[in-house]
């Protein structure tokens, strides 16, 4: 567990504890913050006063008593949650009143929308630590810990608003990734949303097929991993699908494409063909082993100060922050610790 | 671990000390029995001759002192092991000399041609239990407990060798699961070698892309679950996949259709479409709870006299054996411990 303070001086306000949410107000209790909450559900009221979080009535005086709003709220409510904290925010100036960030899978329509309502204020993000579980009861104060936490960094975000959302992220023990929301949306597609989608529809082919039966008896390990995130619930995985529908579709058009050509090769005579099969195998293992490599790749932090560009180029490479200090309001600069590796050696294929 | 004998009386011959072979030489050890087994690898030959297994010089000799071989050895070099041990037993009748199954991950071309060679004796198997690692560094004594083992019922396998080569499996701690060859390679088709060339295919995929650095970063559980086995290798995955071609193509091209048709829905306007969506996510809810539900199951094993077809129902329904007797040789019954999940509930959608 992390040691640093949460947060380095103020209070993070939590709109919606559902897995999310609820992890993040307890996850800041837990490491001596203080964290304001709102929620729907009188039974998660009591709940999460009980664990030290201070419940209020509404989005309003969650803006009013914290300094990092964090909107964890499920896709379709956020518009309305965004509309809520400018109401909330309407005579403050842009340089008064807390910094405000969301946790929703999809970045490019939160952001254009949240830009528009609340400008350089929101900081629109993605946790990377969704489960097959959800809920207040699923919740885990070390849900965070080691997971990367996607945050946009390029404009109109307020480069030390970025700053103050990086470091909650940070003390709750995540790695946090500057991202463009494009970027973002394109990336997430591939590592994300198509895992959701294929577990879904390799689950339901299972389910429709003539010898259902022998195949449950007969699935192992490679079929258990590979639909296990289909148990979640459906309605998240279409508003999921739905929101990042342009990035998801091209993926998933994407692939079908290679398992056609796949199939293809297949049912070709066995000489050149074999080799094909061989080559798509030896692809995937290379791919899978510099993803192994990157991930458990040791990496120096290094103190540096960034400009937005250099940031952005940071997370494009694969790097991530493990702090963030704003210089001052309104600077273009940010002090980060960074982690970067560009430098790192991968295996070959 | 099981405390049933290996075997109950008997010598198990083991052609090639790889993973499957390997563990299974090492469990019959471990549970008392006697293993016999052949190896070209010099280094191997020492290690498994101080793990207690009696280390002989060829196929033939495995024959002669064995009465279950097990080939334990890759599809291409499956064919020549197979015509090598109806050499040794040219001088055979029929009813005496060892019966002999395999470990292949494909069972239709296996189970003809080992027909052709080895008549009744020949009992194709398929235990699934293998991992992303390979070789004599990653056997596991252990590696069957509590797996389902594939054994081809159906004609002309006589079912006292049937019997013979499930009491091994039950006895290293397997359920046998009675298969026809074409209903267990349209079955693993979808629940092992289409999971196998998916974990390629994606992982492929995230390599080529422009944001590859970026898409690593972002990767959490569900791309880690679906790509786990794509670490393995190459050319294990192109075998297999170029053995069991036709089905693993008919299940490629079903799961291109079902992409398509996902990510032309989500280029819809998002009124039905929507629905449509949330549909493909319902029902992969529902694909994956029945799956758990059946392997979770609590299945009382009942004693029963089998024929044949009954023995095939059994595992057609997902049913599996946990305890198998030759009632005499030649018998067309079969006595067995039978777990029949047929009546059991499982959540519906």
């Amino acid at each position: 567990m992390t040691t640093v303070p949460v947060p380095p001086a103020g209070v993070v306000g939590v709109v919606g504890l559902g897995l999310i949410g609820g992890s993040l107000a307890r996850a800041v209790v837990e490491r001596g913050g203080h964290a304001v909450a709102t929620t729907r559900s009188s039974e998660v009221r009591r709940s999460a006063a009980a664990a030290g979080i201070t419940v209020v009535d509404d989005i309003s005086a969650v803006v009013e008593g914290a300094d990092l709003v964090v909107l964890a709220v499920p896709l379709p409510a956020l518009d309305g949650a965004l509309s809520a904290v400018a109401d909330a925010l309407k005579d403050a100036s842009e340089e008064t009143g807390p910094t405000v960030t969301d946790v929703g899978s999809v970045k490019a329509p939160i952001a254009a929308f949240g830009a528009e309502r609340l400008g350089a204020r929101f900081v629109p993000g993605h946790p990377m630590a969704g489960t097959e579980h959800a809920g207040w009861e699923a919740t885990d104060p070390d849900l965070f810990e080691g997971r990367r936490w996607a945050l946009v960094a390029e404009e109109p975000v307020a480069l030390d608003r970025w700053a103050t959302a990086a470091g909650v992220a940070v003390a709750v023990g995540a790695d946090v990734v500057p991202v463009t929301s494009t970027e973002h949306d394109s990336a997430v597609g591939l590592v994300s949303h198509l895992p959701y989608a294929l577990a879904a529809a390799v689950a339901a082919m299972l389910d429709s097929d003539p010898r259902a039966g022998l195949a449950r008896a007969l699935a192992a390990g490679s079929f258990a991993d590979l639909t296990r995130v289909a148990a979640g619930h459906p309605t998240l995985g279409a508003e999921m699908a739905a929101a990042n529908h342009h990035a998801l579709a091209e993926r998933l058009d994407q692939l079908a494409t290679a398992l056609e050509g796949l199939a293809h090769g297949l049912s070709q005579s066995d000489g050149p063909a074999h080799l094909d099969i061989e080559a798509v195998f030896a692809a995937g293992r290379a791919g899978r082993l510099r993803l192994d490599a990157a991930r458990s790749a040791s990496v120096q932090a290094a103190a540096r100060t960034l400009d937005r560009d250099e940031l952005l180029e940071l997370g494009h490479r694969g790097g991530w922050v493990s702090s963030a200090d704003a210089t001052r309001p309104g600077s273009e600069l940010v002090s980060v610790r960074a982690c970067d590796p560009g430098g790192v050696a991968v295996p070959g294929s």
